[in-house]
């Protein structure tokens, strides 16, 4: 499965648009780009998850996942890299998309995130008023580089 | 689950021995020994494997797996680590145990390792004559070393 996804920084007051909110734990058994692999906790449920490198334009990644119980997560949570990303997913439909809103804790506290999923890379989707500058393909903000390098250590924000 | 296991090199004939051969084709997404994440066709069916770090004497690791389709494993081994382990595992039965010969081929051709699981530390089992000089716990004989540093390029044989 390929993935498509466009990722943006937020601007404005999105909490109160959400319908959910899900707590979620991840660590990474490999952080490489190239091939990632990410141990997730999602609410009362975990996943496995493999990705692998982006396209050119960091829009169309390869992904894999299996649902695992969270007993086995916890397990191999053990032995990921050090730091684990802990965040809240807030769910937010916008006409007829959802967008992932996530806002992070602990290391990366002052970051959000939106990311919305689309079918192909051209696909028109509405832009709310609190999305902010676009950042799909700055691997910066990819959660297996905040593992590395959280959010408040950056020099230049 | 924690694995107990013996590796040893192979100094005999020990194919006649065997009641069953599969062919075995592994990849890594991970080859850090702390981390291992192996991606495996064995015959017919395909599994994905996590291993942590071996305690201090090398017989004692953490592993999780779980069985994949063909289809994903040959997926997930195109965004492996260059390098794939390409090996013959003969099965052998040594009174009450398995002995597991893998035969390499490729680049580790000429390398031959019998693997013991055992099911406590302690326990007493029967070294066949076509068995080697112990090599349990050496991380030459990883095979996660073996896809970057294969045997048919080791200087001291």
């Amino acid at each position: 499965m390929k993935e498509i996804e466009r990722k943006f920084l937020v601007k404005g007051e999105f909490k109160s648009f959400a319908y959910q909110v899900i707590p979620i734990l991840q660590g990474y058994l490999s952080s490489l780009p190239e091939r990632t692999v990410r141990v997730r906790l999602y609410g009362e449920r975990a996943y496995l998850t493999i990705k692998g490198i982006s396209d050119a334009k960091g829009v169309s990644r390869f992904e894999w996942e299996k649902e695992i119980s969270p007993e086995e997560a916890r397990e191999l949570m053990k032995i990921c890299e050090p730091g684990v990303i802990d965040k809240s997913r807030y769910l937010i439909r916008v006409d007829a998309h959802l967008y992932e809103v996530d806002e992070f804790h602990g290391d990366n506290t002052g970051l959000i995130l939106a990311e919305i999923e689309l079918l192909s890379e051209n696909e028109v989707f509405v832009k709310p008023e609190w999305l902010g500058e676009e950042v799909t393909g700055n691997p910066c903000y990819y959660n297996s580089f905040l593992v590395k390098c959280p959010y408040t250590k950056w020099m230049d924000k």
